[in-house]
């Protein structure tokens, strides 16, 4: 039941202070290689599929050892190009309680996945030889030569049959000035080639400014997303609701939206070492299931446990594997497994 | 007061991955050598003890390196011998709130200790120089090679006027199948030779298959054990009643039935670090009451506090003096001793 | 409205085993420089002062290493001198929940700084380029020297008519036998001198020996510190009440006493990283208030959450800009920021 | 022109002391994954080919660790199975000078890959997948199981028109008494199997227990390797002189008999960093010649300039590409290339 | 004698690889922040003048931390602009033996100090309190903004008196497609502006396009610099001829040209541990002997020690100062000093 | 044959900059323990030797932590005091090349060793309990207090029949002004109460003031050894001639004066680590030799080897056994051991 799946989307350098220190205080980074197509290719791949990774790394030292470092997680390389000089990269500073983690990013805009040719990829190749493909909304607010890579790879995998997998993934910052104006169009675009979608209510109510009458999160979520859902045609919907207590923990609730029906995972609380890449988690845990036929209650649950336990990982890149996944379902914590 | 003490037992290479990544995504170990009767002898020498180990080493590198560990720990090396090749290794994996840590034992069987012949140790040169001499079930487990060795050293002791003790430590994981039912002859045997014996409720419930009315922890512990102190002769019968905590912390309520008599420590409440090696915190702690004639109170008060230590203390092995433990009695934290 | 200020005061070299480990487990050591100056000065620089430091380093590589820390920290190095060959320094084991850290200091008294000759410092020149200065109650307790260079440089400044500031800091460790009658006579000598005092009732009940009929800290403190600004002339006395909870937290409470008008800020409790120099970076934003002309309510909340922060930074060094205390102030915490 | 070739041994964890520390010194290692098939595979991968590996990895936390590694290293991993629990390990602590490097094993022959059942390989399914498979001494001086193996393999291969290659990597501290004439039969079997064979005269004297009037090193050679390719039917038998000068460098020359021509590549004289897995490097150069049909004195020199930059680089296993060897090939050192 | 000099130059940040391994390899890097102009200024600061640097960093933690990185140095940051969000970064993987050292760099044109607005330095102001400024040739290749920068910060310096300084640093990859063509009219610009000028025959002939009949690089040198000197108006030509030799030591021969007379240095055999920057620690030499008015002879013998101890310091940045050099300038090497 | 040494004298604690950084540019040691006494003991303790050392160790974590270190070393730590407060440190910067090492000690002597009490040695228990002990000129030029113990001690064990051991290790910088003449009496001294001395003709014509006709090192050694063996009763009197090459190798050649009769080693040539020590490894050979009644042939070439490899060695401490000491006296070196 194993599939062939394939992400798109840029790979980051991600340069990590070690410890508390803070940039002006340290002289060592850890360094790794990241992104969302990253997380859910690695993440599908421990849970037994094969997964590829579509973009462009640089072809010099930088594109060697992001390219040695996908494979490591267990991604296929088959559709890695390399070519040009530029790799997008950020530095993180770790938090401490009241202090906030910092990112800050070099020029990605210039990277060679941020401005590869019209003819970079070979749409038809990929689309005939994968059975499902995953985008997200990070890759889509770079620029329109993304932009266009994005709808015309979706279109490729959708008349092959393939299942297209959109995350919406919205960050305001990288839009810039009215930045869901400006999205907005594009968002739709991808909905409507779209299977699999996540989002929850705020992308209903911001970016695609629908309206409701509901206040609480719950009440507008049952509201709204069986209206895209019909709206554009998508299979399944899915998302979290996530909040960030006080003790350094996060609750999770995972939910699914299928046939006109919700599930909802029971609520999680868990400690966080790292939350980046959390999500992609759960998105690789809803793939999964979707792909494996589970029922929909075992999805979501599935889905948000592989997302608990991704908070619990170094890194970005979810690390678990079934067996993990499964063991935390259970709910029982040893402390040591021996 | 001080007192000649030996522990009988394997010396494992413990080696950990630094933080909190996973051996597949790490490169680096760090590495100690550790093993019950290794932390048994070294928190005896910090009692102020002449501690002793007897074991055998691989006369090679890592023989070397281990040997000159438990030098370290204030262990003295006159019944370490050297031959053979192997050594028992484990790969420990720090977990995260959720996560479990994880151990990954080598092929322990085929140490050099595993392997040892059956003149391998001179039992009565070891009895006529020392007090006492600790062993523990986790050496009972391996293989009749050592349980023979295990059985005539704790004669030659015996015959010599000194102490034997036996922590019964059972890990079902380490006697396979049927393993309560294996098991239960060598504990039996074991405890007709020991003068100091630790072990609660669930030993006898499962390894000495003892039966009770009784449904409560507590009310079993009061049940079980003095028939067993009675049935085996054993003068000293120790052990603790630990909780894992939601919240990272760590219950301990220590006991030790000594003439018919159970006294019990406080419970103490407390953060954990790493807590592997705290019970044999607390069994050296009890040694050291017994050892140095201190009250029933005093003893279990001493040996919880040395186990709640341990439980903050880097690696298996106990590092406090009988000044760190006494101030940490008196229960007072103070953010920054200076 | 930037000031020119200067801090007298010994450098410190910190040496400080990594992770939770012991001197005698460990064989690496992280070293940085610090001392109540060099954190007064480096955070002043951070909120947009000139900041200088008037120390004595030796001429040797060591002093070339601290020389090169404060620079680091954008503190000037104009009134540094180097001569001599010893410095100070300390080892610091971190503690772990009940497990206290614990500082072992080397020979201090026999420090360059410490054995400074009569004409170590131009007073004159030092008062002529500063606006305000700040002196603390550890080096008032090394000896007569440190003593007399403390009097003459606050008369050189006062004569200049530059701000004197006098943090009480008193530490009873470092006053020997009969500490707080050894100490008094020093103490009444600075705050004599002083325009900008820290201290909180604790000083005045034990190092002033005044009296009071008050029985709460909080009654304390109206009651006495009021009489103190009166007696000495004292245009501002600060403080802070600061209590360790059980979990790993810290409350803080700020107060500034002006005009015969106590100002309290918000009581702020968060998780500690390393609390060392915390104190010193409230009285920085004490300070930065109090030169830059922000009201009482502004400055004590301003001081407060530059304390707090101070609490989760690596290092005994604020590390804060004054975008990141006002970014603190708004009480929000994101995870990532990004 | 790229090929699929695969690589047939057992994976081992290097765990290296870092710097000149001995095993007693440190409490650190640095670990990798190598294996005489591991760094054909990888310098192939690196020189454009599919290069896969054909071994088996414990089904716990080292052989995903062992998985990840050598997918970082670009071997595809689909003819890699998991199961059992052991793997093979040594430990490496760098000589310096006078002071020869040391490596110290566990127990190797109860690894899983010593001890796979005779059904663990699907010889057929792989050997329909490739074009070429690498042999190598050092797996079949292990045990019967092994050469079972290896033998089955290769008959599969050359069923199936693939290339069989085979390395003598003769070790005699693994064939314990009489070793040269235990290996003898063995040997000979693979060299009745093989088309490219990796040796030199000592070989043909000690192993295969030749005979010969000549007496230098190059005549011997000329004289034996011939007799050996006629008598086994091998198409090419390649191998290099390699000396130990006093100043930490290596002499090199390398060589290759085809259709009963020698060809001799220049003498190379270079530092050396880490020599482990030069010879592989070598023998991967060879195969790329081969395999893609370059000239013979091409692909001496190739194989040559490939050897001599893996003894420059850290670890094992080869890391240079095409356009690496190519750019030594030119002679010209530059100090920093950019 | 001390003197008050500028650098103009951008700062980059340098990634190392500890050790030798490539960047597919490790996990970890080692940075620092340099540049011609930090190397210079670093160098004369400890020689005892105060150096300041004049560039724009960016508005983020990553200027943060390049801000106090050369303030570590000893270097005044008083003309250090913060604005702009990025930084010039390289990678750097160490070679070994024949395997050269590798340099990767980021998008550079898109730095902060690239990119700089026209009015982003106060010429007059910086020119007012400096008494010389050094410009080199890299900064040179960048854009026509940052050639601006040079011209008219040149000539506010020329116009209040100030020594204006300029190493020609020429490098063919900066300048693209016919370079030298390209380079030379701004070459001959910075030529007519300044005093003091780093460069060799290569230059002359290359950058120059000037012919010679001579054949030896010496020679070359005799008959060529002398005509520069009088086209130029220059007062000091200065720089070195460089040879690497096969065993890891470089040979160094320094000359000056002033006044019509050429005066060489001893040439210098010595092990090179990090070569990067040591023709900015030879200017440096250079500009103190004429700042502080040492001979020809001793100026020269003074950088080429100079340089020669940059050959064996970490870093890209000279870490000597006067009693160093002096040391070194006697020719004695103790093994250790103590 | 095994015997009991005992070796007096400080233990120092040595904090090292990692790489080839300096204090001022890293922020990192590597700290161990160290001293004559140390390395002698360390080495006859591998030697197979009960060695114990004879000294005063702080009562605080520092102390805990310098034991701790010489019991790994395998040194038995039954004559070693805890008392007081400091230690003695250095900081040890590498060099490289033509940049030599440099240390900077801390303020040596307050520690707790110089200034210890005159009772702080049971001098009788101490001779009773060994057969032989070792005395260095380190802890003669101490003061006072520490040459009296030293003399008295050496009579304490003389009077038991027990060996005194003296290795003149001359520092002139320990000795201050005029250095020569105030050590001359304390050499004396020691020379009268030993039976084995360490020097060369160094130590003769500067300490002892002795004079010759001679001019060649060897004929100085000749003419005037058997004089001072003569004229203070000394059975041996051992020492090397060591060269520094440009190279980083060093010459050394071993000798030993017994019986009126001269014996030399070999001359050796070998690549340096990590010379500190060095010296304590001859010694500790002609030692071994002596106590176990080796030909003088046989111990001069046993000691220089063990002296050679101690220069490979990382640290202070010699951790060479007999059989790495016999391997190395056969001259091969292989690039593997395995």
């Amino acid at each position: 039941m194993n599939k062939r799946v394939a992400a798109f989307g840029e790979v980051m350098m991600r340069m990590q202070v070690p410890g508390f220190d803070l940039l002006s205080q340290a002289d060592t980074l850890k360094y790794s290689f990241s992104g969302t197509g990253v997380n859910v290719a690695s993440a599908l791949s421990r849970f037994g599929h094969t997964a590829s990774l579509v973009t462009i790394l640089p072809d010099n030292a930088l594109g060697e050892a992001a390219k040695s470092y996908v494979q490591k997680l267990g991604i296929t390389s088959q559709f890695i190009t390399r070519q040009g000089q530029y790799l997008g990269m950020y530095f993180l500073e770790n938090g401490f309680g009241v202090r906030s983690s910092r990112v800050t990013y070099t020029n990605r805009l210039g990277s060679t996945f941020n401005t590869a040719s019209a003819d970079a990829y070979d749409y038809d190749t990929i689309a005939q030889n994968i059975d499902a493909i995953h985008f997200c909304g990070i890759a889509l607010s770079m620029n329109d030569g993304v932009r266009q890579h994005m709808v015309a790879l979706a279109n490729s995998v959708k008349k092959q049959g393939g299942l297209v997998i959109f995350d919406c993934n919205y960050r305001p910052s990288l839009w810039g000035e009215q930045s869901y104006e400006r999205a907005k169009p594009y968002y739709e675009k991808m909905l409507t080639l779209s299977d699999i979608v996540f989002m929850n209510e705020k992308d209903a109510l911001l970016t695609l400014a629908m309206q409701t009458q509901k206040t609480t999160r719950h009440d507008q979520l049952l509201d709204l997303l069986p209206q895209i859902a019909e709206k554009y045609a998508i299979s399944v919907i899915a998302g979290t609701h996530r909040a960030i207590n006080g003790d350094n923990t996060n609750s999770l609730r995972g939910f699914m939206l299928k046939n006109d029906q919700f599930t909802f995972a029971d609520e999680l609380v868990f400690s966080v070492y790292d939350r980046i890449g959390a999500g992609d988690a759960y998105a690789s845990g809803i793939i999964h299931g979707q792909l494996t036929n589970m029922s929909a209650s075992e999805t979501v649950a599935f889905a948000a446990s592989a997302s608990m336990l991704a908070h619990t990982t170094v890194g970005d890149t979810p690390m678990s594997t079934i067996r993990d996944v499964e063991q935390a379902m259970q709910g029982f914590v040893k402390d040591v497994e021996r």
